[in-house]
């Protein structure tokens, strides 16, 4: 017999990311089509449905060795598969497993992006092996998810794991994109680092290789650290400090055996990780130490990947 | 056919709660023994069996009758029922299931006595009706248990719910019973608001009630607070300050439907419950505004109630 196929789709404010696997986590084709934001995104779900259509007929798959279809979407999904406002993609509220199924005749497991890529790593990626983690991505935003038991815990209105707006900073005065001002969000995310990078310059007299860049980024910044720039390092320093608490938060809710890090920001790797153990460890109770701290794997894969395990299952 | 039976047992530092409970959660009878704590605590197990078997034969209950036997203990209980040193017991490392079960002939299940209690409270106190909630016990000490899908968060080393842990304040240089520094129970327990008190009463010049008072208590801070004044009044606005600030670190994780505030402190009643929830509300994203927030209606028994709930099961 054949061995069963699933799809596993990561829609994005600019682009749908499609990936077709089989059931035990090879996968096969992966390809991308734009997210048609006209018309309250109501067009997105219908690419979507062509799209999988065509590969279907292209690679003359066999429709009922089709396991279904896993959709990992950007905003909150409770446990039902009912999307509450996209903002990014212009959705209302409406039942997003539902309406594909509709649309593809394929039974539809839906998520959050976060979560959903949490899962994914969990599955084929850094956290291999764990049953209890919770992986976070640092990139324009932080995002997060938390897996119990190998799954995802979704939390009552779709946003557990919505660990990048755990307030770090009560002196903050900029406003975060959620409207508040100190979460974890503005510190540690890719362009956290950047926007306190520029705060340090104009108040700081200290020299520093920053100073002769144009376009500040979060690899630049990091790499001057390692090279022993003194700014460069106090940035990193902070926003490892902040992150490392923000996850013993964390520890001290769900004790989970290890975190998993993820997005453009982990490209600094272990310098990364070993700072964040390092302040992690001095914010929690002993029971807690010893956690194990690890890469993300699958970069921009892993929402298909997470994606495509919902609709497979434990 | 007789309703079945079960016992719940909450074992502290001085003393050991028993309770004989039905299947569906009433509560027949209760009493206490002293916790005997020489030899290494290696008697306390064996005067609950001898108190449980004394309690059969004097109510004559059918063995067959009695599903198992539900433990509450102070410190981490990993899911297989090890215990990992219950420091005032004086108890190391062995799984408490088992001893039980060979000493009473009955099946037993343990868990850590703030789990336990939130289970209870979840069961028939304050979070009845709920699936997903946090619960914190404002005693001595802080402590918490998270419940999801109607049952305990255990973690991965037992260490889940915490939450008196999570650090709250950066600059506090006293020390927390667990070694650190600025542990949410310094600041938000019975002892912890006293502890404030004194230091606000030094450091502050303004007139207060609390200055002719020979023997600070939680209470009288609560019961001035209601009567207006000032430093009382601040003292409150910090407890619950601080207390917010943590349950909205602990909603981006677990997003939970509702919270349960119980211990001592709690019978501050609905100004505690109100400005917690103000704190609470400054320091969450959107989605995660609206929470329950109850009062605990088992005081001391929670942990008997939860005990009995574990060995039933949902």
């Amino acid at each position: 017999m054949m061995e069963r196929l699933c799809f596993g789709i990561d829609i994005g404010g600019t682009s749908v990311k499609l990936g077709l696997f089989t059931e035990n986590g090879n996968l096969l084709d992966k390809w991308e089509i734009p997210t048609r934001k006209e018309d309250s995104g109501s067009h997105i779900l219908e690419d979507v449905a062509a799209s999988v259509s065509k590969k279907i007929s292209e690679d003359r798959l066999a429709r009922e060795n089709i396991i279904g279809i896993g959709i990992g979407v950007p905003g909150p999904v409770t446990e039902d598969g009912t999307v509450i406002h996209c903002v990014n993609l212009g959705w209302g509220v409406f039942n997003v497993e539902e309406e594909t199924k509709r649309l593809t005749g394929f039974e539809t497991k839906a998520g959050n992006d976060a979560n959903v890529a949490a899962l994914g790593e969990t599955w084929q990626g850094g956290g291999r092996g764990y049953k209890n983690l919770v992986v976070v991505t640092l990139g324009t935003g932080v995002g997060g998810g938390v897996i119990l038991n190998g799954e995802i815990l979704t939390g009552s209105n779709g946003a557990a794991g919505e660990i990048g707006h755990i307030t770090v900073n009560y002196e903050e005065e900029d406003r975060c994109n959620c409207g508040r001002q100190g979460c974890l969000e503005q510190f540690a995310s890719a362009t956290g680092i950047v926007r306190e990078a520029k705060r340090l310059l104009k108040i700081s007299g200290e020299p520093s290789k920053l100073r002769d860049i144009a376009t500040l980024s979060a690899k630049v910044i990091f790499d001057f650290a390692k090279e022993g720039d003194a700014l460069s390092i106090q940035l990193v320093e902070q926003l490892c400090r902040y992150l490392g608490i923000a996850l013993s938060h964390i520890a001290h809710v769900v004790d989970p055996q290890a975190f998993v890090i993820g997005g453009g920001v982990s490209k600094a790797g272990s310098m990364l990780t070993d700072l964040i153990k390092k302040y992690y460890e001095n914010n929690v109770l002993f029971a807690l130490k010893n956690k194990d701290f690890k890469l993300a794997e699958l970069g921009n894969d892993a929402g298909i990947y997470g994606s495509a395990k919902l609709i497979i299952g434990k």
